[in-house]
């Protein structure tokens, strides 16, 4: 079973990217718009309780922090993905690790680059046709995520939240 | 704003259930297989917060319990829902009463049919061509519920979780 986490953004910046993700993004009904911070990875159904303890601890030693969104960018010549990068803060990166730890993910090999996917899997041509419209744009917008999300995956490819994470202490 | 409360089964019957909902369900691509508990409402993002908090006191009033399906049946002449019954135990008709009330919804006047949507808004010719063939179908499925979500609507109609409530007191 292939699990990932994740966290979203509010509503009014799911809307916004939404509006591309229609157009450009196939992966458009099987996830809402949502900041990656664990890649796919196989675990089994009776591995995720211990998995979710494991992410509860975790989620309680690190506060709420602020996401700050600037521009459309583009992972190409890798691959073409268009989209909105989040300003790498140390709070993000430090959560990305300490999940990656957990669950042993071998992306910790590579850089983080904390963003929110706009479009993918289009052909070359698609690709710079929409970028070329759309890094002029930017989208100076700034929130606070206290919470992310440990998602699994069904067979359509559809994404189903597992559980929920609030970030910091429990105040009551 | 809209939200919703639900639960989602187990990714094996969410399986089953697509196999059907990717035909005959309209909704399939906006949320995955679920239970719905408290029909969507509004509210605003403000308010989600304090909502949250109710529904976390709730799960803890409430035993994680068996969810049991039997048949397959519809809600013809009401309206041309085709579903999966899930049996009306007294622990889901109770967690049903409690967050009901704690929204304020006015569907508590109406008898609670616990059941997970297979196929909707067919034209009446579809709809029994379909449940013709379906309700002789049974699915002889239990399986333990142990927490349920807070969702909110995305301009799309997609479903996004707020926010996973687990049931009974935290052992930990």
């Amino acid at each position: 079973m292939r699990f990932g986490v994740a966290l979203f953004p509010t509503k009014q910046l799911q809307d916004w990217v939404n509006s591309y993700r229609k157009r450009y993004d196939p992966h458009y009904a099987l996830i809402a718009p949502h900041l990656t911070l664990v890649n796919a990875f196989e675990s089994s159904e009776e591995e995720a309780e211990t998995l979710a303890k494991k992410l509860r601890d975790a989620a309680e030693k690190h506060e709420p922090f602020s996401l700050r969104t600037s521009k459309i960018s583009s992972f190409h010549p890798v691959n073409n993905v268009i989209y909105l990068k989040v300003e790498p803060g140390e709070e993000i990166i430090a959560l990305h690790k300490e999940l990656n730890d957990i669950v042993n993910s071998p992306e910790q090999a590579y850089k983080f680059v904390p963003h929110i996917t706009i479009g993918q899997k289009l052909s070359d041509d698609e690709h710079f046709d929409v970028y070329g419209t759309l890094k002029m744009q930017g989208i100076d917008h700034e929130e606070e995520i206290d919470r992310f999300h440990l998602l699994y995956q069904l067979e359509n490819g559809q994404w189903t939240v597992y559980e929920t994470f609030r970030l910091g202490k429990e105040a009551e």
